[in-house]
């Protein structure tokens, strides 16, 4: 397909650069010598510090969070290095860390049924080269997407899902997705995951709630808003944990309308929003700019 | 106060405008011909449409609203006979109607407690001309803002509200604005209006809720917001119905915000939204823009 | 192509509830009984009133404009009686009017250079069923995105535009779209279009420009603004005449962005806004809600 | 007058927990080192960083800006000694720098003419303790709003201006505002500042200009967005350089606005936008959150 051709370009353009750099991510309790501790190990170590973002919930006994991007020569070699030697200061500063290569892209697993908005936003913002991730595979319980999704090169995984089947059809997702995904987005997927699956994904599975939460949380939330007559209608990006939509949120947004629009229009109005705040939030997770606390998020962007 | 007296020009002159404008608003069953029926009423009176809105929720069998802004000679003398004349056409097509004269401004009572940021913009949007209104007074249930508000002339009426002396002060409360006020306006009134006041206006009270509704119905939204996570917060104006929080909203609106907001952040943020959102909808009400049907608004901005 | 046939129902749906509508549109200079003869004539001739919507500009020698939507059984049958029935009102009052059938969607011809992002979302939003609209062809100076808008069974016209051929270029064009296209979208078409291409075409070439206009008229205009440090980028959806990126403003949009935004930073966001608001635009046109004077729009929506 | 005083107590509160807090801003040219250098220093001085923000214009040869925030025990009695320490490290790194006590709050002078939006609404957020500065006076080529500011305790210089005594009321102004004002607002002040009284406060006045800039640049700029029919007004906050609304633009938003919305209109509207955004503006203005370079700004909000 030519189309999906020429996008690869902008696409590689955009890894080349990122060759030497990585993100390291940090939470730990707040306390002084954080920032000096952890800049002077990064500068010994020969890396350039290009971004650094660090936030405090409360100076006295709060927790910290941060967020590095640096570029380091011969990055890939030094990994294994860079990262036994940060154990005695992750150790002291009772850290929960990582360090990733940004050439090391994250790869997604989309999970869709019927409505294809996000999915088709999503494709399109990779194709772009917006979107810094591979897509190993569009799972969906109908078959409806198959050949657009293999257009463009990616498998497609189509597994049933019925009342009957649900525990065994999770089975073939989770066997689909392992070692395969780091993460998993439910672009507008209509079936509820199971506690069992979302514990193998801990804040690595993103939905598109079709409501500005906590409002209108569960099924219909267009019936929902339309019902109380709201002068403006949303979409909520979160991650997915036990309680239905109560997971912490990543990114939200709005829209205005009026009593004019009927359930129709929102529906069409809030497509828009959910592509949108999806996309966002799946940026920012692939980019390494998310931190998880307490059932919020802390957003770097 | 010289402030006051520069702000005098402003006001006067918007009226000046208005002398013979009039505003009609209609509901009824919708059916055909009832524009035609309208506007030749109007066309036969010597009336010339200045604006005109109208939405039917549903052509087949739904309700039809429509508000007409009008200009006629000699508006004050013939505003009694312009009623009676159409008193046929609306009982023809069922209609609950009612026009205005604009010179003839809605008297507003402002209710306040302790946070005065929403007063303080009412005041300045009326003494700035830009709320076609007369302010009747302001009552409270704290002496604070004594001074301030009589330093525009404005009467402040102090009846202190407990536990125990609730319906008397509500008695004295509905003794202070009736034949006085023809709409309550609650700007951050923080004490609960009883089912019985409520029946004295209905939809003739109007609240500013510091949350997007129907999130975080109820107290203290702000920390409720806070705990949830969300990145959006916003403020609700809605007319006051039985049902806490549940009434007809007329406007909403939100602004972004970050994991950085701590509570106080939400609340100074929450502030400008909230006396933008009141404004809007006081704005609104006293030029008849808003008619409710099923506990939802139409508003015709 | 499976994708596109899972939509197909969608848009057949939407249609079917248009078969008996048509929309009313009216310019003229205002004079009290406008609305009252039109309504009446409407009614007479049997038709229900669906939307109304209307706008004076200034109550004293002003133009006056209005749309109607309305509903009337047989309508295919009766239009040609509607429209000459018509004729003596719109003389009388010297009106520019037009009827249009809801059922007879407006025809687009898309023209688009390299950058596929607004094609993409109008061709989306189609297959979506909410562009009601057909897409008569899709017209571009490169070849890369044949096979992709065939898929959809949408013809693709490529004519290469070089400085030596332009005439030419535009005779091949012109000779494409004429009696094929009633409506020219150029989706981030990177041509100059000459004064009698646009002649032929009076308000009915769309063009979505990459700033808040009038800021960054021309070329580059995010490069524009990187430099000037805006702290929001924005997009211009206009009718296109002589004047460079000066016709009539249909609508825009805009999106916040930091001192951290980098020019492809800028691109990337502005991808999307200018998505967004080229989509509303042609919308609000194929639907008939858009009435130009003076180099302005008067937008019905 | 009662109602400053109701306010007095949120103000104090506000000022406490700063009393041993700092900021430090930093530019100079980006090299690996200069997080580890300076939290060092602030760690070895006992200083814990609440709040850190950097950012490299480009990682090769551009530009490095940084903002902490720290809390340092004895704050007061040991800047001297801090400052003088620090010496050596900002000449090895060629920095520009300073660092400001919380606690000794910027003091501005408030310019203002006939409009009087913006003043109210700084003295508005001053008294509720959003403003974490002092007023140390409103001076005005008017005499009307002299009883208003006083009512506050803030000092009003009036200061005629007109055409034949334009150097001698700058003069008269500076002798104001010298050694008593730290930044100058010109809250819709309509008077031309000259570049001699520029040079003395270079990147410390701050401007509101009514539009989205740099579209609507110089006089009447809501005639102007009506004249080309924007959908969207804005206002712009800027520094004040020599070229006229050229300066460094500090913050902006927008308002949507439709056909119906005549010059008074968008004038209301507007007003509540330029309030909001210079008031974003001082704020961060005051917290020291803002850098500028190369006629743009870095904001660390």
């Amino acid at each position: 397909m030519t189309h999906q051709h020429t996008m690869v370009h902008a696409r590689q353009q955009a890894g080349e650069h990122s060759h030497n750099r990585a993100r390291m991510l940090i939470s730990c309790p707040d306390r002084a010598g954080i920032v000096a501790t952890v800049s002077r190990f990064l500068y010994e170590h020969g890396a350039n510090i290009v971004q650094s973002d660090q936030y405090t919930m409360d100076p006295e006994g709060g927790m910290f969070f941060m967020r590095i991007e640096f570029d380091m020569e011969q990055l890939e070699e030094r990994m294994t290095l860079l990262e036994s030697d940060f154990q005695a200061i992750a150790e002291d500063f009772n850290m929960q860390w990582r360090i990733s290569r940004v050439s090391q892209k994250q790869r997604l697993a989309i999970f869709v049924s019927k409505e294809d908005h996000c999915l088709v936003e999503l494709l399109w913002q990779w194709q772009a080269g917006d979107l810094d991730a591979d897509i190993a595979m569009v799972v969906s319980n109908h078959p409806d997407m198959k050949d657009y999704v293999e257009s463009f090169g990616i498998p497609y995984v189509h597994i049933p899902v019925n009342p009957d089947n649900k525990p065994e059809a999770e089975r073939l997702q989770l066997e689909a997705v392992e070692g395969k995904a780091d993460v998993i987005i439910l672009a507008r997927y209509m079936q509820i995951i199971s506690p069992k699956f979302i514990e193998r994904y801990p804040n690595r599975i993103i939905n598109i709630h079709h409501s500005f939460l906590p409002a209108f949380v569960g099924g219909k939330p267009y019936q929902q808003a339309f019902k109380r007559g709201v002068k403006l209608i949303g979409a909520t990006a979160h991650y997915v944990t036990e309680e239905l939509d109560g997971g912490p949120i990543i990114e939200q947004d709005v829209e205005r309308v009026t009593h004019r629009a009927d359930v129709n229009d929102l529906k069409r109005i809030g497509r828009t929003i959910e592509r949108v705040v999806l996309a966002r939030a799946v940026h920012w997770h692939t980019e390494d700019r998310i931190l998880v606390y307490q059932n919020k998020t802390v957003v770097f962007n």
